[in-house]
């Protein structure tokens, strides 16, 4: 993957800091499986996926606390 | 997303801190599936369903790690 | 919820950490499906379900990492 | 559960500090499900089931994070 | 397994860690399943198995929390 | 287990450090299941399982957080 898409952890919010979490998540998934069709028919299945929800909402919370840490909890924000 | 949801990880007690982790965990939810219908559909599924109700409790239990170190752990509460 | 169940993360012993961390599993559970007696209609259920028992334990371990770190591991007990 | 069963989370070596884990893995079901014979009746079916044993590793595993940073990981030792 | 493939933790840039974390995981799973023919054989299973990219997504952002902090969350970069 | 198999938590490389986190991970199920035979009953099963496979990386990846912060993330190799 050529593409610079990740250059600081450091955001401006606490609420930044989340989305950056969310988009490591999906970057993780998309290293993973590089094809972005593969990716779009699996969607569906796992937006109506109880188990499937939590497990990404998991994946976000162990990315949020890396990009919490990197910004030392937005403490002086 | 557009709303300003999250502007610090500081509370003044570990409980709200823990709330705040609840809030963490189903904002994940909410951006992987953020139609409101479908999310509704599927509580009754994993409200009955042990091992959903586990998962989610780890979940809120990652994301209590980040806010409780943002907090120092109340330490001079 | 409005009860105060949750006024500080510090403990006197070890064993009290790993009580409160059992607690902070639990709340994540009943935060997530508040009705009593759905609760209690799930619990043979996973009493009796290896897995359901091992993921119980992890749960309680991430909350124990918070709680032990909040004591500084009760160095000085 | 009236016992002490856990006065120090300081152990004198390396491995003993993963043996503590172990235990605090076990204590974790153990209150979940205090039903030594119900325990007992569970033993075999996880015994022989891969992903019991990978998640139970699992379990130790993060106990043993907490053990070993409350030992400053041995490292004078 | 002789061959040298990791002598440092620091990388360059928050992606190049990100792009080391990838491959932690994926020797994590080489150590446990050494026979590339075997490996080859899953890829197409899992990457079009929801569960599956997810829980890879989850190893990599484990690792990750390794290798930012590993960089001191590259805040000087 | 009377045996010392563990005596420092140090390694001189970063990849002995990975290595040390799969015997980890390893003694982790071992202690779990202590009969040989029937550990080697399973090894088939979840050489070629992908789910057991991505669990077993985390394992590691979660074993290796602590063996890399034991050795400072080998900053100074």
């Amino acid at each position: 993957m050529a593409d610079a898409w990740l250059t600081t952890l450091q955001t401006a919010t606490p609420q930044e800091g989340f989305e950056l979490a969310i988009k490591l998540a999906r970057m993780g998934v998309k290293y993973t499986q590089p094809a972005a069709d593969a990716r779009d028919r699996l969607r569906p299945a796992y937006a109506d996926d109880v188990n499937a929800l939590i497990a990404s909402s998991q994946v976000i919370a162990i990315n949020y606390q890396t990009v919490a840490a990197a910004n030392d909890y937005w403490r002086k924000g």
